[in-house]
């Protein structure tokens, strides 16, 4: 499908959901966003669920976006269970402009939601000549070190910065050891998944991608990823007021409340002790890549880089959309 | 022996060599922390490194540290090639300070060195009810994943929350799959190290310590942990106009120069979003731990728990120095 058709079908469905066309447009911007980087987990098959959560009043798509400031560079804003992408996006472009003003600024979100990939919103900041961190939490899928039941969430770190004249360096990653997509794709075609990453449902190691789905994901490297997980947890969760602790509801079979999300946005000036930072890391850059290489590796890439060869590329191509989502988005239509 | 001794003596030493009595009686207070939190490696078996290193001219024991306000929340701290631990305790104190002050406050350090612990850094932010993360670059000694050639150093991501009564959540991690200090004492005791963590100077993985100490470690997680290992040296190097991309020298065997180590500094109040943030911590903490714990795992320990417990039980005991490293301070108080 043309990208600009997909993109008028999924507004005209939110405008029909009870967004505004300016929030409409937004979202639809961000889901395709998702799938010009191949992170069609992220992108427009998550819009059936979004829907469905509205018209079970648990994503409210006229909640007011209230920003509360605590002092000049430090905001604190109430999403008011509107959809993730919107008090995301409203987190970034307040931590952008105080930023801006004030040489670092920090914004928290609460009442919030799944808002799609980090790197959107890390992306907006590197553009202005920023350095951004970004958290959320999410749903339990993660085993904390030691346990046998999930409660982190993929809970990525994303973390961004701007380079002359190249995409962006961000970093944007959950910690867990594999992806659920990743385990769901194995289940399908019935091949097995890595020893080690995933455990089933009594705790014990499993190959099997289906009993991996009943059972919990592990963090990378062990004792260290789980503690970042529990850092982005009190960093998204414990300090905004958001759920946290492995309360934050799954959004697809969990209706008995909101999600209650929490985000968290650190942005700072690149140039604050350096007049020249984007050329410093550039340079940076080139020494990394003049590295001898392992067998088997053709460049040594930067976080960002192939998802921005992967954006540049897709972005001038028709989207084709399994014929799964595309019947969903008609019958969303209806 | 008696700890009380062993300070005496290290403060005797570092006089000697040139340091004031408070940056003295400072560095061997946190060289002393390194013993009782058991990871020697970054306590007192260092005082010859750096003494050698003040002998060479290569650390200036008068070096002023001098503060840059590039406004109200935000510093550059110059440490003039200043011991590592005097430029990284100013850096702490003054992101203490302008927190309190302010919320929010980032404080960068360069012509900095070696400086111990993050989480000894850390935990004077948290005794303060704030949150910290702490950054600083290291020699070479982490493979960027495709490479076959260390770049980044060990690289550690520290970050410490304060939560009720109890020790602090202190996460102080290096980016490596393993700590090179394992794989010296796996190389003395003639044992293998883990199949995957290393590679020996070809680039293959190895199994021997020894090819591995000639070869490199490799970060945690392949692409995830190496993105991890290039953030850290981004933040701490290239940011803060220090050493970066695998310039910064190693201390025991580089003698061309000053190592010109990078920190960074990112402090806040708990309580910004939230009145009850140390309570709402402690409620986390208590639904991880009660979670089903995998077979031979008594209780899920949150990052800092262990380290604190260390701490307490080896601050009342005398501190056993290995024969060569008390032979050591003998010949450094001749």
């Amino acid at each position: 499908m043309k990208t600009i058709k997909l993109k008028k079908i999924i507004i005209k469905i939110l405008k029909k959901y009870g967004f505004n066309n300016y929030n409409a447009k937004l979202i639809a911007e961000i889901l395709i966003y998702a799938e010009f980087v191949n992170a069609s987990s992220h992108g427009v098959s998550r819009l059936s669920m979004y829907c469905n959560r509205i018209k079970k009043k648990l994503i409210d798509p006229k909640g007011k976006i209230k920003i509360k400031n605590i002092s000049n560079n430090i905001s604190l804003i109430d999403s008011n269970n509107n959809i993730g992408f919107i008090g995301a996006y409203a987190g970034i472009k307040q931590s952008i402009a105080k930023a801006k003003k004030y040489g670092i600024s920090l914004v928290a979100v609460k009442n919030s939601g799944h808002y799609g990939l980090s790197s959107y919103y890390i992306d907006k900041a590197v553009k202005s000549n920023l350095i951004s961190f970004c958290f959320t939490n999410a749903p339990p899928a993660i085993a904390p070190y030691g346990a046998k039941k999930s409660l982190f969430g993929t809970n990525p770190i994303a973390f961004g910065a701007p380079i002359k004249n190249k995409p962006a360096f961000i970093f944007d990653s959950s910690m867990s050891k594999i992806n659920r997509g990743k385990i769901r794709i194995a289940a399908k075609l019935g091949k097995k998944i890595p020893y080690g990453v995933a455990l089933d449902k009594f705790g014990k190691i499993t190959t099997d991608p289906k009993k991996a789905l009943k059972g919990v994901q592990l963090p990378i490297s062990d004792f260290k990823g789980s503690g970042l997980a529990w850092m982005v947890d009190i960093l998204s969760g414990v300090l905004t007021g958001s759920a946290h602790g492995g309360s934050v509801k799954d959004p697809f079979d969990d209706f008995t409340g909101p999600q209650n999300i929490g985000h968290l946005f650190i942005t700072f000036k690149a140039n604050l002790f350096v007049k020249d930072f984007s050329k410093r890391i550039l340079n940076n850059i080139k020494k990394v890549k003049k590295l001898p290489k392992i067998k088997g590796v053709r460049e040594i890439m930067y976080p960002g880089q192939s998802k921005y060869q992967r954006y540049k590329k897709n972005k001038k191509k028709d989207i084709n959309l399994p014929k799964k989502i595309y019947d969903e988005l008609q019958n969303l239509l209806k």
